[in-house]
């Protein structure tokens, strides 16, 4: 698929070179907004309101949509008065929130002044919803029916509301604004009697949210039950939008981008990498270096504590970061598996107990299988191939019966840390690898440290 | 929602031990099948299979299909060759292709028996695909049109066939199996004139899949383009079945899971983790756990080569942490964030240049940053406050170059080796943290003593 949008690509840029416009036109209707904006993206700026302007006004408004947040801005900029209220009122209206979200504040005012009252009232509307909540991604554009309506009233009413309308396959029933029922498209195209009504025909048990849920627990609803969209109730319980599936997926890639970024020390951001610059990464990268180097001082007034023994002992020294490495690892591997558990939903801090059992058992399984492998390692290889005559049989030991420890203490504190962090209503994928290889860090060196002083001195 | 479903379940419980079974009934039949499943999983094993012949035909597929592994065995165990007919009848291809993929041999010997010959025809036709392809994901269930219909021919046959398809929204039309066009249910009941043909309404721009192509590729797309579903072709061209966006966010969750162990170095599983034993754990960790300790023998050779150095000044040591904890953060954050661009189809192979480049840039004003918050740090605190005299400027000045090199060196290595990895056909998420990290320590550790060997002795 790849290979065949790089060749369109190329022959539209020799079309545009070659300023044949009509052509153009032929080829660009044929295609998706999707592949129109990315073949923007590629294009000269100075050329793009050009090729924007060739487009017919539905596909015009749905390669807007598609296109990234600075050529949004270039092609508003150039747009005069009546180009803008094109584009808006071909906007489904969750669409036109996130543009107004996007945009410098001159940008924004004459977005709004362009947008007629009712998609205007609607977009204040929905910005008013706190970041991340349902009413922040739902549409208020759906399908309603009345109870009393027969499905052929239904069936007028849909065909005259549905070229506005984000869904028109799940319809929703309402009564005083409240909802009562919910039915498919599938249900009515194969109801027996165009005379039946709505209310003897729809489902009563319907599945909604709020408008303040969390848009992450809205988007695993929607993927648990497969359904195409979810009613959105205010406070008051009535009904005043929908959350589609296509929201709901890009909001479990984007919240998926954003766990992996936690868990790797990095600030979230909603940027794609290749239109982040350096400071961007920088900003969302230095507080966690800062925080982790800072707090690595520990793991060095542990060493400086051993000082004498490590002078007496330097080959303890070699050991030290494989003994980190491999404490740091097996913390993250239980702490990555739990905060994935936990976000997806599978788990719960009434599990805690569970949890720690089944980790003590992998980290005494991992420990056991670790030491004999590391005390073959450095008997066969450090002492024996290398050499090594200060690699002695108690050294070994020490070192194996520390990693043991260790790989225990890590996998307990990984599982442990975030569970814990979940239930105090912090993030977990907070309490993740770097963080808890900090801890790890300086209780493997106070577990190897106290060994060896014990045993070998 | 949580606190919704606990009171139901607890309800259902005590009616269960009641005996109410017809109350029971009337209350589940209100329910979602993933709801009752869950409610399931939750109850005796005994009485499920008595629970689960209370179930409406539909509920009881609709349940099944959301139960555990372990359940469904439990269940088909207990069916007579009736009752699982039945429920196999229900099943979507896809659902029981996927259960025929989980379960053992002799219970999938018996499913099969119990299917009728259309739909083990199928079965085994999706079997065939390797496992993450298209094939082996999509349902052979779509509706199909001819170009020659009218717009109320292709109604009525809608009406037929709807009940056993998975979406009728997307109409698929084909001439001598080739799909020529594509029809949506909103252009079907918004056209004007119902004697219209399909061929004189259809869209011709068709986007599909092959049966080969990844399973993770066609999530993407259909997330791009926002279809309710995609269709697939064989390797003839001919229309074979059709991935719908339900399937494709399970694809979404469960790749952006994989991708999360793997950079955690686990294998990948399918198995939920409170489903897992500790023996399927460890057999996932201890893989990686194992080479990522031997490979740490690199870092214990260099130590060991420096050992005079380090013998005369022990407070050298004291640092070795926070420099390889640093390094090691600062290496998978670059990789991190470049593999799941390459993963989200937002970086290509041909983008290195300008991602090492930005990654250097980022590198310096990290470097920057952070070396001049740890001199600080290392003069205050270390030297004036806990009064540590072995800790002179040039020993801080040592200590803040190797970080500074080290983090130039762990970012480049950090984004390059994943974009390599993926250019070869390996996938990158395995170059992630853990492998990275061996490597950024061994030469944060080379940098380190070979400045301190030069400067200080």
């Amino acid at each position: 698929m790849a290979e065949h949008s790089i060749t369109v690509e190329s022959t539209l840029q020799t079309l545009l070179e070659a300023k044949k416009y009509s052509t153009l036109k032929d080829i660009l209707v044929t295609m998706n907004g999707a592949d129109v904006a990315a073949i923007f993206e590629e294009t000269q700026e100075t050329k793009i309101p050009l090729l924007f302007r060739l487009l017919p006004k539905e596909l015009a408004a749905e390669t807007f949509v598609e296109m990234n947040p600075d050529l949004q801005e270039l092609l508003i900029k150039g747009f005069s008065d009546n180009e803008l209220r094109e584009v808006v009122d071909e906007l489904y209206v969750d669409d036109a929130v996130d543009l107004v979200e996007e945009m410098p504040a001159n940008v924004v005012k004459r977005i709004l002044a362009q947008a007629d009252p009712q998609m205007r009232r609607e977009i204040n509307e929905i910005l008013r919803y706190p970041e991340n909540s349902a009413g922040s991604i739902m549409t208020t554009e759906y399908i309603s029916l009345r109870p009393n309506m027969t499905v052929d009233e239904a069936f007028a009413r849909i065909r005259r509301t549905a070229v506005d309308k984000e869904t028109i396959y799940t319809c929703y029933v309402t009564e005083n604004r409240k909802l009562v029922g919910v039915c498919t498209m599938k249900d009515l195209l194969l109801v027996k009697d165009n005379e039946t009504r709505i209310q003897d025909m729809m489902d009563r048990n319907v599945i909604s949210v709020h408008t303040s849920d969390d848009r992450e627990e809205i988007a695993l609803l929607l993927s648990k039950y497969n359904f195409l969209a979810l009613p959105v109730l205010d406070s008051d319980d009535r009904m005043v939008g929908i959350v589609t599936f296509d929201d709901a997926m890009d909001v479990i890639e984007e919240e998926a981008t954003e766990d992996i970024e936690k868990m790797a020390a990095i600030l979230p951001s909603d940027k794609e990498y290749l239109r982040s610059n350096a400071v961007d990464l920088y900003k969302k990268r230095i507080p966690w270096l800062l925080l982790l180097m800072i707090s690595a001082t520990f793991t060095g007034i542990i060493i400086t504590k051993f000082e004498n023994a490590l002078a007496a002992q330097v080959i303890l020294t070699s050991f030290i970061p494989m003994l980190m490495d491999t404490g740091g690892n097996s913390g993250s591997q239980a702490s990555v598996t739990v905060i994935r558990a936990l976000s997806l939903g599978e788990l719960e801090f009434k599990d805690l107990a569970s949890v720690v059992w089944k980790e003590i058992q992998t980290a005494v399984l991992c420990g056991v299988t670790l030491a004999t492998a590391c005390f073959l390692k450095i008997i066969l290889v450090d002492r024996m191939l290398l050499g090594n005559t200060d690699v002695t049989v108690l050294v070994a030991f020490v070192v194996c019966a520390a990693m043991a420890l260790t790989i225990l203490v890590a996998k307990v504190i990984g599982c442990t840390l975030p569970m814990v962090a979940n239930r105090l209503g912090f993030d977990p994928a907070v309490m993740s690898s770097p963080f808890i290889t900090t801890i790890v860090d300086a209780l493997s060196l106070l577990v190897y440290f106290t060994l060896a002083t014990a045993l070998l001195f």
